[in-house]
């Protein structure tokens, strides 16, 4: 059994997007074993359990994740990940990874997937709603398929905000107001909020939403008018209706699961696309077992590991 | 990040047992999180993820187990597991265990636990239908809890009863046929069967059975009409009907849940007891989350482990 420490070094987002990008359209072709995440709660935080197997990649195993909200005080991670490699023939755990910097980077790969096929235009302004890891993430991810002329950025504290445009020096990255940061072409949530934080108001016609935040029940950014006049495509529908951007609104009967317009698998896979320059398009990312496995595969082929005595 | 390659070394039987009965009584008293087990199924065999919280232990975690009976031919064991320890306040992985032989072990000393409370006596003649290593663990914990005066065992093959009893060489173990190992105070079944080999005739009074073998859908060791007179308690309602003994015959209509009669939590707590000397009773294991768990942490206590960068 071989531990990889830091899997994620050497990584490219071309790499990892197109990893991701295919293991979605698997998702679309139906071609994946996955069962809903299961949640483990604790005083200050949870734990979620994501096992998969992918019998077209040969490729099997399990995430473990933890959200501890009050980790950084503690110098901490909110979220660490260590990712199970199954040996499909045996059963035998082949690897584990350090999947804490790969979550960051599968999740804004999904996003990066999600503007290749949503956004209204190749050339765009990006707003981003909250100025954490995977804000960062997501630029990086998207940077690789858009061009992006401009970066708005709104965040809880101006400090932050700052802090994420030195992270993205090459990028011409300012700070705005929640409105403002919504007036644009792609826009980016990534909070923890748990009410709605974008009103339907700011959000032009034409703007793909990244809904990345909302990952748990009871987890919200968008006012539900948005989704009522969007084109909803959703990573999965159990995980999203359970834990996505769509769970309180179902919840309340402001959304139903019926007006899922679709997966990002079958976005990728052709077989549903954006209705015009017109339409707002949400895709609401939850966080798939199977995007762990297809980083982890890339990441197994150029990391370094040790051997480990197993079983 | 510490991993324990042999975290069974060193750890007795009389340790382990009362791990289990502490951790079953938690169960009793409902003082667990544990959501039922969820299945990925292989062309060969299947893999297992078992996630659980105990609040009165600080503990918690998830094994990784597979299930491939073709891997003996291969020169793997049929089952390897994987257990990975989680810090309750900040969710970081603190631990990984092999808990290939830690399974066998948990497994073994929940036997015994049922033995404790309803063993119809003290000293016992013990029955083996099946000689694989969940027969000798079996044996080894019971003889902690019981005095074992005779083994009698059946096995498919001459060959590896013979292999059983040399490994128990300070038993009096012989061979014997199906009926004739049937024929005991306390009888262990441990094979992988998938219709009834234990005939109802053959069971007599007062006998308790560790029903073992059973642990996944389709799978079945005993006469149902044997359930049908017996005190049948289970280590957890929701995971026995799923995959224990009781879940072919709950399939069939030729048993129910509410004949279940209780848990062995319930049993330890002593809420629930055997009631008399005639009754024949049987312990239904699926294996539990929990037992992973509480046997991880007395074997961490003591085992020698690498230190891996983490997160």
């Amino acid at each position: 059994m071989k531990y990889f420490a830091t899997p994620e070094i050497g990584l490219s987002y071309t790499e990892v997007n197109n990893a991701i990008e295919a293991v979605f359209a698997e998702h679309g072709r139906g071609n994946v074993q996955m069962p809903p995440k299961v949640y483990i709660t604790f005083p200050h935080g949870d734990f979620r359990t994501m096992p998969a197997y992918l019998p077209a990649l040969n490729l099997a195993g399990v995430k473990v994740v933890n959200v501890h909200p009050l980790n950084p005080a503690k110098g901490l991670p909110t979220v660490m990940a260590l990712t199970v490699i199954l040996d499909v023939d045996t059963g035998r755990a082949i690897a584990l990874l350090n999947a804490t910097k790969l979550t960051n980077m599968r999740t804004g790969a999904a996003g990066a997937v999600a503007c290749k096929y949503l956004s209204p235009k190749k050339s765009v302004i990006l707003g981003l709603v909250g100025s954490g890891q995977q804000a960062e993430a997501q630029v990086r991810a998207i940077a690789e398929i858009l061009s992006i002329e401009k970066i708005l950025v709104w965040s809880r504290t101006e400090k932050n905000t700052l802090a994420l445009c030195r992270q993205l020096s090459h990028f011409d990255c300012v700070s705005a107001t929640l409105a403002g940061a919504c007036d644009c072409d792609v826009l980016v949530t990534t909070t923890p909020s748990r009410a709605p934080i974008v009103k339907d108001e700011w959000v032009h016609e034409g703007t793909h939403i990244n809904a990345i935040g909302a990952d748990a029940k009871g987890k919200q950014e968008l006012d539900p008018a948005i989704l009522k006049r969007a084109m909803v495509i959703v990573d999965d529908p159990v995980q999203a209706a359970h834990s996505g951007e769509i769970n309180v609104p179902i919840s309340n009967g402001e959304f139903s699961v019926e007006e899922i317009s679709g997966t990002l698998g079958e976005i990728v896979l052709g077989s549903k696309k954006r209705s015009g320059s017109e339409q707002v398009t949400v895709f609401d990312s939850t966080g798939l077992a199977i995007q762990d496995l297809a980083i982890a595969e890339i990441a197994m082929k150029s990391g370094r590991a040790f051997n480990l005595p197993y079983p």
